[in-house]
């Protein structure tokens, strides 16, 4: 057990080596060499905790998957009281969005693995997987809101869960190049959310 | 007059020549020499045409800019009545979204230029101009439907129209990558119109 518990911490250690890379450099140049010097271990140790660098980027996107979770669950219990929906809807949108450093950087390193993934069908695949979940989890949230009354009249919970993403996916793109301000991206988010629901 | 016409005529196949080049390729390893050998045309024509690389591929985005809203117009126009502004939206719309040869070959190009853009600030520049030009001419012709009481009650023509814009940005990146089918895109389009318009 203990043992384990090593083997995964230092397996996130890597990932968050890898994940800081990505961020600030991209993914096409980036090796094993860099990865390991980044995490501060040795080529051999990186080898040992991954089988392939694909296993490694897969875990890595996972890691950050549920850091960010993480962060949208502690936002989300520091009210003391249960979300609502709407609250649970948003708080991960606004997670999405880069409005600081992290959320910046998780983007950023979205952005490094869509560029591999442009020129690396496996890595696709991988991606692949992403919007889905986040687009189902939407759905059963918003089915839930519109059950007990939440929401306009007439919506579709599932066209309505891809609108929330794209609205957030698009501009966060635009947000990272400069293209759009943060809080302009936040204020279309809220008028989305005031749109769809009515209480 | 007539050199004016050859000398664009010849930017313009140049232009095209890189924007083959950009969709099929990518622009990380696109040189002047690819350019001139897949123009057809030597590179001393090619430097005679564009002083700089930046020049040409500025050219080549308001080139493409150009051929897609001549398509644009083609559509609104083939139906041999002035088109509402509903049609005129969603043809614009459709017509970003990766359905066809042309539209994913325009993707592709907007994909190679924003990779380009996050190491090329100049670059960034430059694209940072096209997303504007858009919402601003979606909120007009949002703004006259308001005007004509065509939409929803209470809506913002300029949220529409960054929100309608994030919906086809978004769609048409996952449809690249083969994470969304088209149809589905189109579908989803037409879900948010029908809440947008009451007519």
């Amino acid at each position: 057990m203990p043992k384990r518990v090593d083997v995964d911490a230092r397996r996130r250690e890597i990932a968050d080596a890898l994940l800081r890379l990505a961020a600030t450099e991209g993914l096409e140049s980036v090796s094993l060499r860099h990865v390991a010097a980044e995490a501060g271990v040795s080529m051999g140790a990186v080898q040992h905790y991954f089988r392939t660098k694909d296993d490694m980027l897969r875990f890595a996107l996972e890691h950050q998957a549920r850091r960010r979770e993480q962060r949208i669950v502690a936002r989300l219990t520091a009210a003391g009281r249960p979300p609502t929906v709407r609250e649970i809807i948003r708080t991960s949108l606004l997670e999405v969005l880069p409005t600081d450093d992290e959320s910046r950087a998780d983007w950023l390193v979205g952005i490094a693995f869509f560029i591999r993934a442009m020129r690396d069908p496996a890595m696709a695949e991988v991606l692949a997987e992403g919007v889905p979940q986040v687009v189902g989890f939407f759905t059963e949230q918003l089915g839930a809101a519109q059950a007990d009354g939440l929401l306009a009249p007439g919506v579709d919970p599932y066209q309505e869960a891809v609108l929330l993403w794209s609205a957030v996916d698009s501009q966060a793109t635009a947000i990272v190049l400069g293209e759009r301000d943060p809080g302009d991206a936040v204020a279309t988010v809220d008028y989305y959310l005031d749109r769809l629901f009515v209480i």
